[in-house]
């Protein structure tokens, strides 16, 4: 990834990318778990894909400001959660993942509106099937909230599969 | 259904209800196997989840005046482009039903919209994995466009599974 | 209102209704605050309106699950910046209310997008002008956090505006 | 513009662009007049704004693949609304621009979503409060269908206010 190319992308925030990229990681999610996502959907449609490619459209998605905001915003209620510091009802409609709740929905909808409206449909697909990283989010250990960070991890793998669509449009 | 019930809801606009049911038989869709889709994804968390009660929810949903101009805005677009009426680039575009075109995904999202957030992600899977009825609309003959129809049907049998979703929420 | 009505609506959840209501008032937002934006907007288009009517369809926007949800979170969020407990760098980008954070705007969607997506140019003028309480919420004393919040009202108020237009409807 | 820096965006299709620009020529909307909306709401926020600089904005978010997707399909339902090609009851809908419906602002989210969460706001203030351009197309010659044209004309103006927000951001 040329970091001067992407400076210049004024959607780009360079300041907080080793942050938010940190930040995930702290979390149990290492950018290659999400591009992983990314390959296996992608590699349908382009033979040659490589999962070097998946990486560089996964970075390129977390330079973006509105998904290193929806990042901080979700991380920062999952944890928050954790520590029991968010106020009922709210605290336990998050821990418990309730079924109706759908803001961590509509905030991992701003990652992949970035890249036009044909993400929503990976976006639903990992979020309904939870392959890889999702799916051990989904069901990580007692006591770990991810309520919303499985749903922004599917979000960023959508996002960048959208972004290699692009890429490689005809 | 009771349609004295549904009168009262200001969302419904029952006038036009008949119509667009008619406009979906048209073009190949019962509302039946828009209900079965629902069904086959919601029955994996409601034991007791009956046909007749996906049916009625499908119902609901295409009583809503949003859906309802989704659904002939959606299928209008198809018919014109099969008449070879719209014009060029977007006729190619709706015709081979191009991968970077989401036009019909967020004419869709409104339709899920209204019953909630929680509704992108069935919708996200349907029209990625495409069951019965969607995946007849996307293989269809020759000649027949159905690029905005796919997503349309996909999306109510989502809005009808939230839905159902609310109705027995605990 | 007529409880009994609303109770059978599904995507209502009296049991967090007042809960709500209390939530919104100890951010110093009554109910008929938001109402006044949803008369002065809406009577331009009827002449008959009343600010009773403008209450009622408030408080059934504030009825809707998916709306309570957008509101519980929003103010805990705002209340959470306020007592330092966020992490940096969103506590400083909520509390100083920074332009380009548009995750207010995006949970503010979810409201809006229950009544249609109407909705979202009466959310957006509001956001702009800032009309009555919404403007008070924006030039809240120093200390005060209502970076989500005031999106909120602004959107309870657009959603209470789409209500009566569809009841209203001809 | 450098076209050739435009052209290394994966989000950018430069071969539609003039078409498109044509386009909205032949319905009446120069580029410059878009600008000018764009112009008015921002120059509030930045003293040294110039319209050279809004005008490249406008420019930028019209090469956007998603954006051209949404200007085609929204002035292709208007013409053909005019030519009265359309079916009813749509064709009464789009040619009275029925309030209640809402096809052509969620067609217009498309455009402003492409810049992040915060264009919702201007775009919303800009099709209440019809500045410009925007207000002619609404009050067009009868016979002359502007339903979609109008919101999208808005949406490119408060993608471009956002897309120079991002610019600007510090």
């Amino acid at each position: 990834m040329d970091l001067n190319t992407e400076r210049q992308n004024r959607l780009n925030e360079l300041a907080h990318y080793e942050l938010v990229v940190d930040r995930l990681k702290g979390r149990g999610v290492e950018l290659k778990d999400i591009a992983q996502i990314t390959y296996d959907i992608q590699k349908e449609y382009i033979d040659e894909l490589e999962m070097s490619v998946c990486l560089e459209h996964v970075q390129k998605v977390i330079l973006k400001r509105e998904v290193q905001h929806a990042v901080l915003v979700g991380i920062e209620l999952d944890v928050l959660a954790e520590k029991n510091i968010i106020s009922e009802p709210l605290l336990s409609i998050i821990k418990k993942d309730y079924g109706l709740f759908g803001i961590d929905e509509i905030i991992s909808l701003s990652i992949t509106n970035v890249y036009g409206s044909i993400g929503l449909t990976n976006f639903g697909y990992i979020d309904k099937v939870k392959p890889g990283i999702v799916g051990e989010l989904d069901n990580s250990k007692k006591g770990t909230v991810n309520t919303f960070l499985d749903d922004i991890v599917g979000a960023i793998a959508a996002a960048a599969c959208s972004s290699i669509a692009h890429k490689y449009a005809v």
